[in-house]
């Protein structure tokens, strides 16, 4: 999943930006309403403060600004005439079902076409292992809720992706961030990491927010280590399917089916604003899964899961897929060479083997929150990596989104982007 | 909100139920899947138990029982035609809108919607205290994770609707239940209740499970003392546009505002299936139950948004729902009539002035949980009353809905159900 400005955003103002004003916080604080009447907050709910990057990056909906900020795909892939199809023939042939409260676990032949699904592409899952949910950010969620106490240790990716921060934290866990390189985590360290740890949250494929892949060679070595030292891991696929060249290695779940859970969503591959993702885990799990889902929004719109059911029953992604694949490889490619363009020495990016995101960064001197509402003044949006880190953030990163712009947007953007970066490596140098 | 028959039911399973087999609960218990590898579940998880009344219910989906069970409105009051109107126009006119990611706070023209609706209702709330969710059940979601810790106090009516008792339980609140009679909530046991309370949940029209409308008088002292006491409170209204002679009395928040959050849904007027509603707050919480939001799903679907508003903009739900107040004030009726021609002397019910439910009162000595299994065989189902209360249960109580049988169907099922009860009325008489 994704997360879009809205979203990244108030998770930025958590952790990297300067502190706004807010409500002072007592032993037992109370949170004033305008005419005196005031609730107690939860001791989750404190932590929650407004955001000054949140502000900043409103500003890049406003026409003009050229945003790399948001988790949006393109809306040209789009497939609008197959759900303008699908919606009448949900419509005509099932409105009741389809407009009525339905089972908790989801519509039964969604749950077996994903399982389907998975199946070829080697995991062995049946349909009763799959929980449909609201988005695969819900998957979150429900997995937070399932497997976190107050305390417990969890351990994810260094950086790893906002919203599973954001999922995680109302339970109160302890994140750990387990450090690595651009092959993936370190197994040695999520090793020593690893006693009493709940669960490993990893996002293998063209990671949000680095781009990063997990090389075949780390795959292997993550779940047998995790098997031995019986931590669970939580896999988190949105963007696997979005490869350019080649499919990316095969999963860490089917490796090691008995303690994984495994998490994909349609908002890459159909499209985001129909909120529906999937939660697969061990049989013996899903009782706890559902009960949470039930509580949280008692079943995921009956009409969404329908329809969407009847875009993809009949093989549409094998034809659509490819096509949002060569979009992105081609604006990934205009940004890979907007940056090389553009960009002054002292600069590093990587080059995603797909998805939506680059990492970049700057020279350790130059701070990206620092740079963002400059960079806003010059017309382009970033968000920066600082929010993306459980732990101590790397100040000088930040993401770059490639798959919203047009090439021509990328190239004027990255433009601009390079003249503040130039700007500010000059300032810290003087 | 209503539950459906597998979410009444899971929740039936903490309370009601002789308890199943389940994994032996430690102190650090761990949850093994079939092949050895183990999770450790968060303590709110290790609550959650597979039902028997779930798998009892799930029986009720077989063609040829007659379920009184579910909350399921009727299929017969779903605008399918003006669904499929505003689908088209939606994928005509804003196709790319409608199938990205939005805004956490909802779509703006539907939070104004809400705003002027309620202004109607003499609610006066800007349209930015309004947030849309995923279904009104995710807004008591929400509002736990915002304002309830481990241990909080937290008040209810007695019963209450399940859906609430299961949004709130994960956060580990200490239930307490207010007494009252048909009139409503004993006023001065919820005062002597009060004291580091965090709210008090209330679902003031034709409530979910009971029928009872909360009366003009204890509404005015419900507010009027909360406001004295600084007890904030939550008003739950999916049903307040269901009434059959007269509009309910006007709410609590209205009269209580700065201390009032208060819930509404569109499951009852238009559709469940789209999983849409609405949580009203003072404008200093909407911060915090909007992060709360953002982690939960990140938006309500976009597409299901603005569907219902293109559906309901121009007035339609003026013409739409006394089509629906016609059709469940006839079922009442037909529901009243069968109970009064077959019921056994010593069986009491209530005769609700709208909503979905009727509340039967069995002789003390029956068990409508041992009467379950029983009326199944007989080919009708119910819900027993237990699972609604906090805390201790009348066993003696079920709920009926006579919304989704047709008037026939009631007065089979209702005949079945009293053959039952007379049975089971000589069995402890013998």
């Amino acid at each position: 999943m994704t997360d879009p400005v809205s979203t990244s955003s108030a998770r930025a103002e958590r952790r990297a930006a300067p502190k706004p004003a807010r409500v002072p916080l007592g032993d037992r604080p109370t949170y004033s309403s305008d005419e005196g009447m005031s609730f107690t907050l939860a001791r989750r709910a404190r932590k929650m403060n407004p955001s000054v990057i949140r502000e900043i990056l409103k500003v890049t909906e406003r026409p003009g600004i050229i945003s790399f900020a948001g988790g949006l795909p393109s809306p040209q892939t789009f497939p609008v005439e197959a759900m303008r199809e699908a919606c009448a023939k949900v419509l005509r042939d099932t409105p009741h079902e389809a407009l009525q409260y339905s089972a908790s676990e989801g519509y039964g032949p969604l749950t077996e076409w994903v399982a389907a699904e998975l199946a070829h592409q080697g995991l062995q899952v049946k349909p009763a292992q799959v929980l449909i949910t609201t988005g695969s950010q819900q998957g979150l969620d429900l997995i937070a809720k399932v497997l976190i106490d107050a305390g417990s240790k969890v351990l994810v990716e260094s950086p790893t992706y906002l919203g599973a921060l954001q999922a995680f934290t109302p339970m109160e866990p302890l994140l750990a961030g387990v450090p690595g390189d651009e092959g993936g985590p370190d197994v040695d360290a999520m090793a020593a990491m690893a006693p009493q740890s709940r669960f490993f949250y990893l996002l293998p494929n063209f990671q949000n927010p680095t781009g990063r892949t997990i090389v075949e060679a780390r795959r292997a070595a993550i779940a047998a280590r995790a098997a031995d030292l019986n931590l669970p891991l939580v896999e988190d696929n949105p963007y696997g399917e979005l490869w350019f060249d080649a499919p990316p290695p095969p999963s860490l779940a089917g490796r090691h089916p008995h303690g994984s859970i495994y998490l994909g969503s349609f908002s890459k591959v159909l499209a985001p604003g129909l909120r529906l993702g999937y939660v697969v885990a061990p049989q013996a799990l899903m009782p706890k899964l559902l009960h949470a889902k039930q509580a949280a929004d008692l079943h995921t719109p009956s009409f969404n899961q329908r329809i969407v059911h009847e875009v993809i029953r009949n093989g549409f992604l094998r034809e659509h897929v490819p096509t949002i694949r060569a979009l992105y490889k081609m604006q990934r490619d205009a940004m890979l060479a907007a940056l090389g363009r553009h960009m002054p020495k002292g600069v590093l990016w990587n080059k995603p083997a797909g998805g939506m995101f680059l990492w970049l960064r700057l020279p350790a001197s130059v701070s990206a929150v620092d740079l963002l509402p400059k960079a806003v003044a010059q017309g382009v949006a970033f968000v920066p990596g600082a929010p993306f880190y459980a732990g101590v953030p790397e100040e000088n990163t930040l993401r770059l989104s490639f798959v919203t712009a047009s090439a021509q947007q990328i190239d004027t953007g990255i433009a601009a982007l390079a003249h503040v970066v130039r700007e500010a490596m000059e300032g810290t140098a003087a």
